[in-house]
């Protein structure tokens, strides 16, 4: 729209510094072509179709710029799109990354502010980057502009043979319902972020708090156990929790045209959360899966253990599609996790 | 981060509303799931593989809420990825949409100020899913946040057979180097638009303007005409002009390591475009591309006109990528397009 004099440093220089350290892990993951083109180009295996998915992280919704270190933006932004992979059973192939940003976040502060540890920008990438190399996700392409406000819009692509992807349609009546790790760490954790953020205390964190942090901060996509999931043949049907139990739950209900009923007694609570944290918090990116009733599903797979938490129902119109049963007495769960434009 | 209970309208039900819209245009296209679960799933056809291309735009930096109407701003965010397509070659396959809006955007205003046509989403909503439907793509997935400023991030898959797409790395020393179409329109479009917002004058809009202002509000990607360069083996690289010809054309040079040098005389210039607004404006979505100089390239390709520019040259290190002659007064041509985080 306007129009501005080329730079020595500008966008072409962090398009540059992006593309140098965009190609880790890049071999044999179907990525043909990557970052320099007008478009990436991508070759799937003989028979493997491809699972895309985007997800919009924006300062002040998604995360904030004062709580979350900017390497934890990276690597969230990122974990959120893997984790919508494992929730198909898919293997990562590629990411993009839609980056918006203030000016003055591209720049090095002060040495002493930020011991030397660059702009804003390359924390948030150093982040991103660490996590696409565990996964040995290459990043493909993407988009970089200058923003009021802070926001990343992650794409990725995953790869699964065709007809295998696990879809939240599956679930059928008699089913038992599975969660991977445990529940509400992440929101419990965020707590824990804005209290220390708003203390002075700078003393020695206690260990459980470092845990829940971790897991609002570092949470980590179920990548090995989707994938487990599905060549198992485990799941009926699969959603990762990224909106919270209630209301995930809900989702997979609705798709599959089904309800639920689950226990508290039986949620995997994470040490420092509540039972409502476990139920509505999100962001916990943990699978939430349904399996056939004579199924064996194994206690954990790759060392994070699998929890049976409830059980499929018939669905029935204008009903609640998902019940809890507190020891004897059971209630109607309402979706209460996140949800954007939702009345004050 | 934070939660909100879920009401009638709110996400969901916009949600809802453009999963209803989503499926124009879906049949054959390659798309094997869409909205509604962690991911979509896309199968390309044997031998085919696939382009994936994103683009960022943001309120106040792409496009005005003042200057362009939601359904300019909805076509014009969706054209930029079907013109990244078009460079490469590809035939379009689906689209995903990020959308961030304050939320007084999801929300129809008085109905006599805007004649009761509904919110700012769902202008951008027609707008985008009009040109969807001229193009045969069905919206495939996305997500949608609440954000201090308007933004879209549009990602485009594009199919392409094995090996075949036009890259930005083929042209040779001694290709002939043509755009489709004219250039500058946009950019003298933009005046326009931005003069027009700022006059009392509500008297008729001569024909002149009204071309110049459709190519600011309702740039027309050229997919046919890369099909065509495409599928007849005309073009030995391609690119797509979206951030001004003096920049697109050095970024071309730049990735098949060569120079280029161009007739001011021959360039196709808008009716009511300078110059300065062919060489630099950007935002015009015409295609760049070579071609063997033996290869008889047409004059039109589907109602479009082709122009010869100019001719590669060998690239010299350190030298400018750009030439521009003008009568017999040669000189070097700076990238003067679009650039974010550039030197002001």
């Amino acid at each position: 729209m306007g129009k501005k004099r080329a730079g020595a440093g500008g966008e072409l220089g962090l398009i540059r510094q992006i593309r140098q350290r965009a190609g880790a892990g890049r071999r044999g993951s179907g990525l043909r072509l990557g970052i320099g083109d007008d478009c990436a180009l991508l070759r799937p295996r003989d028979g493997e179709e491809l699972a895309i998915t985007t997800d919009l992280s924006i300062a002040g919704r998604h995360f904030r710029l004062d709580w979350h270190p900017p390497e934890a933006v990276g690597h969230r932004a990122l974990a959120r799109g893997l984790s919508d992979l494992a929730a198909m059973g898919a293997r990562p192939v590629a990411a993009f990354l839609s980056l918006g940003v203030p000016r003055e976040l591209t720049v090095a502060p002060d040495r002493a502010r930020r011991g030397g540890k660059g702009s804003w920008v390359d924390g948030f990438l150093n982040g991103l980057f660490a996590l696409a190399k565990a996964h040995g996700v290459p990043l493909a392409g993407g988009d970089l502009a200058e923003s009021p406000v802070a926001l990343a819009d992650i794409v990725l692509v995953g790869a699964v043979p065709r007809g295998k992807a696990l879809l939240r349609t599956g679930a059928r009546v008699g089913d038992p319902v599975y969660v991977t790790g445990s529940l509400g760490g992440a929101a419990a954790g965020l707590k824990m972020v804005a209290k220390l953020n708003g203390s002075a205390n700078s003393g020695p964190i206690p260990k459980e708090w470092r845990d829940a942090m971790s897991a609002q901060l570092r949470p980590e996509p179920r990548i090995p156990q989707g994938l487990a999931l599905r060549r198992r043949g485990l799941a009926t049907a699969a959603i990762d929790l990224s909106d919270g139990l209630s209301t995930d739950l809900a989702h997979l209900c609705e798709e599959s045209g089904v309800s639920a009923i689950i226990q508290s007694e039986l949620l995997p609570i994470a040490k420092s959360a509540t039972l409502d944290q476990a139920l509505n918090g999100g962001e916990d990116y943990e699978l939430l899966f349904t399996a056939r009733p004579k199924t064996l599903v194994p206690r954990s797979i790759d060392g994070v253990p699998i929890t049976l938490i409830g059980y499929i129902n018939e669905g029935v119109p204008d009903e609640p599609a998902v019940m809890i049963a507190t020891g004897r007495v059971v209630a109607p769960l309402e979706a209460r996790g996140w949800q954007h434009f939702s009345e004050p």
